[in-house]
């Protein structure tokens, strides 16, 4: 439903394939690849449809502009840099994250079959969207999938006041059996950069462990954090654990340094304040230059999958059927609500936001490509 | 310095060649083969030189009695179960955890040699002391190291209101050029035990995060959580970000589920509640059954390892260097407090609590061995 000036006035579902259709044709208008473009559009539509909706189509633009501006290539050389029988690393050529993160995933998955187990890392490349997204790649070929980034500068070390780390995520998910697979799926800090902006708009005041201004104490005015950060002017995101050892931020902030580690200095990469804005600074398009690390475990390697899968199944029974606390009917397993929500969201269409259907259909006229989500 | 029933009124300073050799000497008493006893005496003084008191020499009495009791057996038949170039699964047929971890890790190694990454899980196993000295044992061959094991719980999952976790810690170990190499050793929970008997000894309250009692309640009485975890009467620790989705406890949790799967699922080992207490029940010894999972990554199966250390150094510095929250002179990067007191004490010797000379006293009387700590 649209108003007369053709702006959507209330939330739509829209079905998963259609969504995934329109981010391809848009990709494709920006001359992506099918292949890569269908990659793209797969890992965006799949946060949707797992409620991370930070993550989905409402990024759509990110890409398209990411492309039209030179900072992500859509044409990259990727190549093989470095090859042993149980690790790889690639460069991205500055390519959009997402299609040589499946194609690395990959990699790793085919070695874990050879060997056991396999590390792939990336250089060179560009945000590739939910780190879960290829974990799961896993799931399918009994293996357990690991998959990090690391990310632009939000995060503040513990004693600091200046961000030096990204929010740098961690997924990894294990099969089971008849129970759901285990999928994490975390940043590295208390909360992403989209929590604070709900609070925001909501006009909530910050719980404490999320935020520091620029002199490093604790920052509750989600309106000045938001503001603070995305003109870094000092200050940030807390580590998971919040600002002091006492609560454990050095180990938020401890989790957040290795991904830092794996994926800028292990791969070759960016890390820390060299990485760079996505942007364009005079006329010349600057590149993050972001590094990726996706692992790979054949789960039979260890033991036999059946015994493996039984045990996974038998874990999460006891921990979901151990008794609740005052307040509290249900413990959750890692993934099990985005699976609902993907279960709920395959069924019913993916809810979007009017502001994001008005986004998408300016993006449709910019691109000429046809708009049919309403 | 001792009164004369022989009791120690100071604090003594000890050698850590001192406190090693005492350690070998009280382990072969328990007729544990030498080359064993060697490495549980080197992991329980580099915790005490490291500063890690609470995994020091104050526990030798967990292993000498730990295999008196039969427990911990001194003569286990290490057997490989399965093994790939890349991986390898032992059983550590109820041996100490010390001796089948120091060489699993250097398995782990080895593969990271031939193949780039080794990764050994190991089953049926004891408590193997601070996860951090086998993750560090990899920096000498120029390898990222990883240590994880499962523990008898005591964390209770989000929501939840009975620990069905361990504190289940997780180390890696990342060199460097000329700064210090990177050490984290965490647990997955806010604080380990030992954290909750200082704050109890001290009368201190204890800070939100930290426990929570029967009815999954915050819990801030130190002595209440010290007894009811000792007595298993509900409640627990909570996991790293506290007791509510807010302020990111379920990203801990998921931490700590983590490594339940790897060490206790796919190793093969028991997990959650699954793991008995260390004990002897109606006459016959209970063996908790503790997994453990080592992994090595060879830094130049990645990038050239001058390359690595020289970004490492950087990293490291920009970290460092950025600027300080308001009343603190400085960041720390992880391992680094633990190495400046590795210095100290390597000097100026150990110190120790009278209490627990006393009781190192107390057990070389009862094992007949020489007793020179003063």
């Amino acid at each position: 439903m649209s108003t007369p000036n053709g702006r959507t006035t209330k939330q739509l579902r829209v079905r998963g394939e259609t969504l995934r259709a329109f981010c391809e044709r848009a990709l494709r208008a920006v001359d992506v690849p099918s292949e890569d473009a269908a990659i793209v559009a797969d890992v965006l539509v799949a946060a949707d449809l797992r409620g991370i909706d930070s993550h989905g189509v409402a990024r759509l633009r990110r890409y398209t502009d990411g492309v039209r501006r030179g900072v992500m290539s859509a044409h990259p050389n990727v190549r093989v840099l470095a090859e042993t029988p149980a690790t790889a690393v690639l460069d991205a050529d500055a390519g959009l994250g997402q299609p040589v993160s499946y194609r690395a995933m990959q990699r790793a998955i085919e070695k874990a079959h050879a060997v056991g187990v396999g590390v792939v890392a990336v250089r060179n490349s560009n945000h590739f969207g939910i780190a879960g997204y290829y974990a799961m790649l896993a799931l399918e070929h009994d293996c357990i999938g690991m998959a990090t980034s690391n990310a632009g500068r939000l995060v503040i070390p513990t004693f600091g006041r200046e961000p030096m780390l990204g929010t740098n995520p961690i997924a990894v998910a294990a099969p089971a059996g008849s129970e759901r697979p285990y999928v994490l799926d975390m940043a590295t800090s208390t909360v992403a950069m989209g929590k604070i902006e709900i609070y925001d708009r909501l006009g909530l005041a910050l719980p404490p462990g999320w935020a520091a201004d620029r002199d490093g104490l604790p920052l509750h005015d989600a309106h000045q954090a938001r503001t603070q950060l995305s003109r870094r002017a000092g200050g940030g995101l807390l580590p998971l654990g919040g600002a002091s050892e006492t609560t454990g931020g050095h180990k938020g902030y401890g989790l957040s340094l290795l991904v830092d580690i794996l994926c800028g200095v292990l791969a070759g990469a960016a890390y820390s304040d060299r990485i760079m804005s996505e942007g364009v600074a005079g006329g010349v398009p600057t590149h993050p230059n972001l590094g990726h690390v996706f692992a790979a475990l054949r789960v039979d390697a260890f033991r036999p999958l059946d015994e493996f899968k039984a045990a996974m199944d038998d874990l999460q029974r006891r921990i979901k059927e151990s008794p609740k606390a005052a307040g509290h009917e249900r413990i959750y397993i890692h993934g099990e609500k985005e699976c609902e929500a993907a279960t709920e969201r395959s069924l019913l269409g993916i809810p979007l936001n009017p502001h994001v259907v008005d986004d998408l259909r300016s993006l449709a006229q910019e691109l000429d490509v046809p708009f049919d989500l309403e």
